[in-house]
């Protein structure tokens, strides 16, 4: 995580050592951060190379030729992208500890509820960004508000702390990375009357795997800043 | 396949029978065939319940409020949408001949090459909307083109004649409902020269398990007619 962003112009970086991965990563993409939280409670040895996704070096665009993070290397040259995908190889790869569930109903209840969180994750990028423009976003975010009351509802209805049980699984990680952004984002407010969410933010807070993954809110604030200014040095912000 | 879809106003289907599982489905959706191919192929005592999705019944939305298909129902209640998801879960609980590989990379695969269709899904879709509203459509043509190349290119290196080796698995089944509405969407120019999609497609219309859940060139020309007409009964076409 703490390492320069590798730019267009950079050399390549040599093959993936036996015994270990390699997570092409952004440190502040929450997609890629789905990968990291994977990794860290899973204890996977691996190493981790930071991509500037504002200016792709050539040989990261030939490994994945959609330039997204996180993007996975192994030793074998095996290349895998789009992170709920790279989190299930992991998983199945590395299969102590497992996140996602064998059952077959559990595991697809965790898929729905990721396909259900991608209206909300649309409204977090639009909002920022019509903010800027100056443009009147209360419409939208109350449309993001009642995204994220699906979501308390589904606290309520499950009874239980997380989203796959009394436990951290996979569907909380693969959630978290938005959520831990929403104050730096400026959407405390939508989340005001949603006691169960936020009580789950705070669990998810406390968790040692995402302390060791994220950032503070003033971090974030600032990456943004540099962010939605399209400053090419936004992601080694803060290194 | 073959009953009229239920409307608004219907009554709800009873319990879903023991040792059985229920589909909803509509005859001509290519999401909801991607559960009939699987079903098809596995061999699954299933019932199918046509929804008319034009016209919703009140208690189809209380089952999945999203309003889609394809919709799974099992004997317990469970509940599962979305068609990778449905198709998995299916994969799951009936694990004879299985369709997606259990080797971690080759799964990974097969769902990257999934993601990367939905942009063929979305031109497919947009284009012929465009044209209904006599738009020029001939730079998206272009850009389906070229993404349908990719997967031109995809059998080329692989050198199998199917998308997971030289038999039919589910990426097969996943990609089969576009190509079997190519024609009648007036897409054949699109195709001329990509020589291994097409004799994929030919393996493809020579499956048993593809020949008993699709439609004919000309009955999928009529129904989009319907469809676009906005016509309610486009669902019951040629009962």
């Amino acid at each position: 995580m703490s390492t320069k962003a590798l730019a267009k112009g950079s050399s390549a970086p040599g093959p993936v050592p036996e015994g270990t991965i390699r997570l092409y990563s952004m440190r502040f993409c929450p997609f890629a951060q789905r990968a990291r939280l994977v990794l860290e409670a899973k204890k996977i040895k691996c190493e981790i190379v930071n991509v500037n996704l504002m200016n792709k070096p050539d040989w990261f665009l030939q490994k994945n030729p959609l330039g997204m993070v996180p993007t996975l290397e192994t030793c074998k040259n095996e290349l895998v992208y789009d992170s709920p995908i790279v989190c299930e190889f992991l998983d199945d790869i590395y299969p102590a500890n497992r996140l996602l569930p064998t059952d077959p109903y559990e595991k697809a209840k965790q898929k729905m509820l990721l396909e259900q969180f991608s209206k909300v994750m649309g409204y977090m990028y639009r909002i920022p960004v019509e903010k800027r423009k100056s443009m009147d976003t209360s419409k939208l975010e109350e449309e993001l508000q009642v995204q994220l009351s699906k979501f308390e509802q589904k606290l309520a209805d499950l009874k239980t702390c997380f989203f796959g049980g009394d436990s951290v699984t996979m569907i909380d990680y693969w959630l978290w990375p938005w959520f831990e952004r929403m104050e730096a984002l400026g959407f405390n407010k939508v989340l005001e009357q949603m006691q169960r969410l936020k009580r789950w933010m705070q669990l998810m807070q406390q968790d040692a795997v995402t302390k060791a993954s994220g950032f503070s809110t003033d971090i974030y604030r600032e990456f943004y800043e540099m962010y939605f200014q399209h400053n090419p040095e936004a992601c080694d912000y803060h290194l």
